[in-house]
């Protein structure tokens, strides 16, 4: 089941595990959060955009397990094979498609307003001179050589249904011109948290749910502080895992 | 010193005192955060955009007492007349000023580029309809009655020279709008910080620093949290009052 360089995690949810490579980039906590912020409903089909190792859809189809179904798309070769593998070991092929494929081009590989929910990932970074290996996999996956946020938003806006949910976790750093981003090509802002490692600390991460043909009304949710001051995981953290 | 239906109350710093009038809309939490996130440095002017009671200048100037000076614009005749007696009372009418006038004629009152720092605790409401007295001090205050928060934005920005900051409390509901107007205004968000009530509940306030031509790159600080379980204020709280 699994090749050199590789191992298999327990995802602690449904019994699912997750084949992950030392080459790739490792899920993080990142993609643990974004699959308890986002949500699907009965029936809906859902996207994820620049899925790696599949860790976003296999999390939410565990879930949410009375959606229609999950499809990951994966630009790279390698980790698209392994989300592929790590879908079959869980033996939920039927609800979780992999797909190889670049975020560029997804409303031309899927058609337009084919999802009722797209998440996403996405690189962070762009930032990208000084690289020291821009073809490696762990590059790709960080920062913003084979798509930048706009392409991202831009897909996912076009892959929406009317009244579609975007989930994006992204750098608080970038909220402002994520807003403008996402305004533009109108998915509307409407729930956000701001993630802190310690309730002292500057946010590192936000989760960000917009609505396509939204309304402007945004709900700030409450603080979710990852770290208690003794360094082992608050409460809410933990209900995550 | 003061007149029917008005109350002197102690600010808890430096001994000052302010004048309240219950027909008008009275001082809150939102006035004493801002002048505790907002900061002026030696020999900097400060503006603050519909200054009501003058609360933001007098407790800056007790906080800030290196900067040049302090000026508060009210458009209320009777706001600014508190105000004004509030100084007096002080004994700061050499570093506090205030001046009654519209917001949205701020930089041809005082010229353009004139401040190193604008603060304001604006009107929050957009939604003007239903008002029972449109005419009211506290409808004024609370709803954009005689100024938008586009206004308020645009001639802070007039009033700033370049790399000036721009301190401002809202509700996290018009972050969007927030952000996309200051923007197109040049003054880029560049550290805000959310209030929750609980470490539960969503963020009913936000304060926000712009700099005037500044670079995009967001700081989002530690949550700020009014209150314990217990219902008594949280240390930080305590600090700042």
């Amino acid at each position: 089941m699994t090749n050199d360089n590789e191992r298999i995690d327990d995802l602690q949810r449904n019994g699912y595990r997750i084949i992950q490579n030392k080459d790739c980039f490792c899920f993080g906590m990142d993609a643990v959060l974004l699959s308890s912020f986002a949500k699907a409903q009965k029936n809906e089909q859902v996207l994820d955009l620049g899925t790696g190792n599949g860790v976003i859809p296999i999390l939410m189809q565990a879930k949410n397990p009375d959606a229609a179904g999950f499809t990951g798309l994966e630009i790279q070769a390698v980790s698209a094979d392994l989300a592929r593998r790590s879908v079959e070991l869980n033996e939920i092929g039927e609800a979780v498609k992999i797909v190889q494929g670049d975020i560029k081009e997804a409303s031309t590989i899927f058609g337009g307003a084919s999802f009722n929910v797209v998440t996403t990932n996405p690189p962070y970074m762009n930032e990208n001179h000084g690289l020291t290996n821009p073809h490696s996999a762990k590059a790709i996956a960080r920062h913003e050589l084979l798509c930048t946020l706009e392409d991202v938003v831009r897909e996912a806006s076009r892959c929406l249904k009317m009244c579609g949910r975007f989930y994006m976790v992204h750098r608080p750093q970038r909220l402002v011109e994520i807003f403008e981003v996402m305004t533009r090509h109108h998915l509307e802002p409407k729930r956000i948290r701001m993630v802190y490692p310690h309730e002292n600390k500057d946010a590192n991460m936000v989760l960000i749910e917009a609505v396509k043909g939204g309304k402007a009304l945004l709900k700030v949710e409450p603080p979710l502080v990852v770290y208690k001051e003794d360094g082992t995981y608050t409460q809410e953290l933990l209900k995550m895992y």
